[in-house]
């Protein structure tokens, strides 16, 4: 597991030299690479399973009233100009009463700031951080713009486990074993991209009071907030902001919060999402109908099914728990049953060019040996594809 | 001169201290500075000679092409996803055409990269230029965002003037005087902001010829090329490409050409544009007419005209040369004509505090005791503005 995590690193301090190749291990870059094998020979279509963006497949499309409101936005004129560096009132405020909803205390628009998705939000957060000497923890599957981002920012980045046996909780005591006085923050994914778990009430609040007790800040990444289908509800880290510091990251409504203040100042030298999209932010979360979310919860839920039950027919590969949140699950290559796969890697650029399926192997999200499988892709075509990696496997295995 | 530049390399170098100090020097923190100066009791409405962004006066609408154009690639369905990190093929083979009628050769979509409008494609730039002991030459006075961002970089910055006594042209002996082997490239902004100058096309020949001596990339920063109303046709720098490498950043249409490859790795860790905003981008620029280029530059036009003639009326300011293109012009304050006025920080605050006009200190711009005015405004409001500057004036004058 060492690999795909900690090169991540090594590779950032090159500078430069090494931005690109810390940039080579984000998922896009290796998606890429694993497109390139698929045979363009192959009559049937490429099976997306790697991806993390549903958007292309019409059971997924977005809800009219954020097309709606996008259009009237820029149709009224009054969102064509610069926007304050941290976002204009009307959205900052709309975002807060809409997250207050969810949270013991209410938020105020300055607990608010707009960026450009969870992408440049990760980016300013590991850039006000990152002090000489440094360090942050981050979760081992995880994403890894935070380790190509720490790299870049020389952030010292230290992994703990997330544990499969434990449906992918923190280790809570490599946490404390790891962090020490130059430790500024820890960063957890929930629900979790990778791994699809979903964390519970008592486990966040164990997380919480590590954090006061080593002293950091919580970086919680709540992308996937309203995508969770199994027995654990959603639960926010805000809920826990009196335990320890909280800063969350989101994206459905390419939101963020967070009380630091620097963050202002990086943002003045940042670039600032598009003011009419801002400008749409409040009809958005007004008008969109719980019966939206549901329907795309229900769809993911039987498709987190199909995924789940159809990777059990598929014995060179195993999931430990059947995925509750997000869109992704994460299964282990069992190699012994396979005869001429060397690795990861190789099982996805193999099943690439035989297969025309995409699935992404997992040292690009810190653990080798594994894959993320993507479900959120219309349920015919998530069938057939796990019916051609089964189709890979019986071709690949070894004989008895 | 010194302070103005100077200081926003040497705040950087303090790392995140620096940070948001370098970034307080941005133009945006400094007007917010000017206008918190502003007396709320007075009833007249602000004057805003400040800023540089005029979509919020009627006369400076953007084009209904425009409008249409992003909310159809919204209700298409069809840009919901991610986009590639260089942008999609479509919105660069548009520009690659659009940018290459002004050329003498052909730009590919492979020159294309799109970005979050200029500010991302400084940081880039930037970013991918920075090595141990770089540096980099910057115009006095000229766009703040260049300093903060090399500073952040830790790409040493070294500052050749613009020369007003010839209307604002490089001085390209200072330029081969600063540049040694660790210089990587030099910047130029035309049409100028601040300055309101539109470079001759032998002078930015005699630009690329130094580049090229000096072995140096040029940084074009042509954001305000469709903005001339002058003597001085526009001539993109890209018509020189053969004689230095040259990368334009611009942004009309968000856009930016550049030869360079590590840029791409540093652009899968960055945030993208929006996808229907590129989506729209091949429609816009093939709607929209030049009647409303045209209707734009008149109106700049006649601002620039009443600026011109308004300053000649304000004994203590002063402007070289008249402005010719993008929408700002430099005036040079004459402290010894004024009673009780330090400097030009001290007039822009005073200024806003008894006047509600809002000017830019010079200093934000390098240039100590010069002010930047922006004419991009309702031409009744400038003529108006101009008016309380001069009243202004008359109340802080030196008696004789």
């Amino acid at each position: 597991m060492e690999n795909g995590s900690s090169t991540a690193v090594r590779w950032g301090f090159q500078g430069n030299k090494g931005l690109s190749k810390a940039s080579a291990i984000t998922i896009r870059g290796i998606l890429n690479e694993v497109m390139e094998n698929i045979d363009k020979a192959d009559p049937r279509p490429i099976i997306p399973l790697g991806h993390g963006d549903p958007s292309a497949f019409p059971c997924f499309r977005t809800t009219p009233f954020a097309e709606d409101a996008i259009a009237d936005a820029v149709r009224s004129a009054k969102f064509n100009g610069y926007s304050p560096t941290v976002g204009i009132l009307p959205a900052r405020r709309a975002i807060a009463e809409y997250l207050s909803k969810d949270l013991p205390y209410k938020l105020s628009p300055d607990d608010v700031y707009l960026t450009i998705g969870c992408t440049q939000a990760i980016e300013v957060m590991l850039t006000v951080l990152a002090r000489p000497n440094a360090n942050i923890l981050l979760p081992r599957p995880g994403f890894p713009l935070y380790e190509a981002r720490a790299a870049f920012s020389h952030l010292e980045v230290r992994h703990y486990d997330l544990l499969p046996e434990k449906g992918w909780e923190v280790d809570l005591d490599a946490v404390e074993a790891l962090a020490d006085e130059n430790t500024v923050a820890m960063a957890i994914i929930n629900p979790g991209n990778p791994c699809g778990n979903v964390f519970t009430y008592q486990h966040l609040k164990q997380v919480a009071k590590t954090a006061r007790k080593l002293g950091i800040l919580v970086i919680a990444d709540e992308v996937y907030d309203h995508l969770t289908f199994g027995s654990n509800p959603f639960v926010p880290m805000g809920v826990f902001g009196s335990i320890a510091p909280v800063i969350t990251v989101g994206s459905i409504s390419k939101r963020w919060i967070v009380p630091v203040d620097c963050i202002k100042g990086f943002l003045n030298i940042s670039a600032d999402p598009a003011t009419f999209i801002q400008g749409a932010i409040p009809q958005i979360l007004e008008k969109t109908k719980d019966d939206f979310f549901s329907k795309i919860v229900n769809v993911l839920r039987e498709a987190a099914d199909i995924c789940y039950y159809g990777i059990k027919e598929i014995p060179c590969i195993s999931c430990p728990s059947k995925p509750e949140g997000s869109m992704f699950v994460m299964v282990k290559l069992n190699l012994s049953l396979l005869e001429d796969i060397k690795d990861d890697i190789d099982f996805s650029f193999k099943l690439a060019k035989e297969e025309s399926v995409i699935v992404l192997p997992g040292v690009a999200v810190g653990l080798k040996n594994w894959l993320r499988i993507t479900f959120a892709i219309e349920p015919s075509s998530l069938e057939e594809g796990l019916g051609r990696i089964k189709a890979f496997y019986q071709r690949h295995a070894k004989k008895q």
